[in-house]
């Protein structure tokens, strides 16, 4: 209880698995007391720009660091020191700063997150906020944090192993889990997948469900996992 | 000669270093007599829009194959098959249809592609058109393709190998090279990394680009990887 949630969710379908698994978490972490937020919102679409001067990203609209050739990672660091972040932008990182615990709810597209999560990533986790690579062990920034990526396949669970053609589930996991979150000194908690939800039985699906409601009553005592490669690809 | 390749070039200064790199490309390539065009145009960056009543993918706009629960890859895969799918889909499929040759050129933002990259696989590669689930092998489309991954990194060579932080970097090219292009059929290429030209000195970057430029030269001659599990990570 006071414990806070963001749920940041990539899917357009109320009606759709992952509108059911979005719902399950704000109705069941909202009566354990926990205060529950969700994103994305519309502005962060229109990411990145079609060219510097129009980056919405940077304020005021059209101020560079170095008009002469464009660094989206120095510009954005810059703008973070100066407080020249857009307001969007600006919003999103406080919803990040306050949340003790950041869920990631979408369809798994081709291999990776959706784009608009992908640039989410990209806009909202800038240099200054989410990391500082001026200090010695990559300076992820965002600590005693944890969270949680909750996504569903098109695939089945057969089709993700070293031996079928999706290959091994945690290929797909190391780039958001190892490669963002932990780069970003944030804590993982074991992934939530549900295979192939539109490929099985009404009784399965409930049953994935349930299992969602289960899992997130005793979430609070999970340990964070390893996510990092010593064990990870061996 | 007489070969057409198409540039998809995520990245939004010329004067950047995947700016150089584009423009040797497209060079080397005309000189050869290819045919080369590019693209990521401005049309693409709203994906996915914020609700199916608002997908620009579709034609009509609002026309719906299932009004009550939106599927994406069902409704794309729909409006293709009745030649419902909106002028600018249509535009960059016919560009990847006659292409023999997609080099995607990129900085690697967070393990992977920029969201507005990875926004373009997400709405261009529709089913009926990059593949056919109902085909037995899986039914990648783009036969007779090649295509090659060009994409510069912020971290150093060393810091890609399963002893550093980020890992072999094979991980990271696995959903791109195998998750998509080989799914769709497209043969893949050796990729070609230039890694942290923002952090070596000036002689070195441009070795680099005299290298890439010599690749070129012979790169018809080049046979395609085999981007599969049997021996990438065994």
């Amino acid at each position: 209880p006071g414990k806070k949630v963001l749920i940041v969710y990539a899917h357009q379908e109320p009606k759709s698995f992952n509108g059911s698994l979005l719902k399950i978490a704000v109705e069941e972490l909202t009566k354990q007391g926990c205060s529950v937020g969700r994103t994305i919102n519309n502005v962060l679409l229109n990411f990145p720009p079609a060219s510097p001067q129009n980056d919405s990203s940077l304020l005021p609209t059209g101020h560079l660091h170095n008009p002469e050739a464009f660094n989206y990672a120095v510009e954005t660091w810059e703008a973070y020191k100066r407080g020249g972040l857009s307001k969007d932008l600006v919003e999103e990182q406080k919803k990040v700063q306050e949340a003790d615990l950041l869920i990631f709810q979408f369809p798994l597209f081709w291999f990776s997150m959706p784009a608009i999560l992908k640039g989410w990533m990209d806009r909202v986790l800038v240099q200054g906020f989410a990391y500082d690579l001026t200090k010695a062990n990559g300076g992820g920034l965002l600590q005693d944090k944890l969270c949680l990526f909750s996504f569903t396949t098109g695939g089945n669970q057969e089709m993700y192993s070293n031996e079928a053609f999706c290959g091994d589930i945690r290929y797909v996991l190391w780039p958001m889990q190892h490669g963002i979150m932990h780069f970003c000194g944030v804590k993982v908690l074991e992934p939530h997948i549900c295979y192939a939800p539109e490929h099985v039985s009404e009784e399965k699906r409930k049953e994935m469900l349930t299992a969602w409601t289960q899992r997130l009553k005793t979430l609070w005592k999970e340990e964070p996992i390893d996510c990092s490669p010593d064990w990870y690809f061996k």
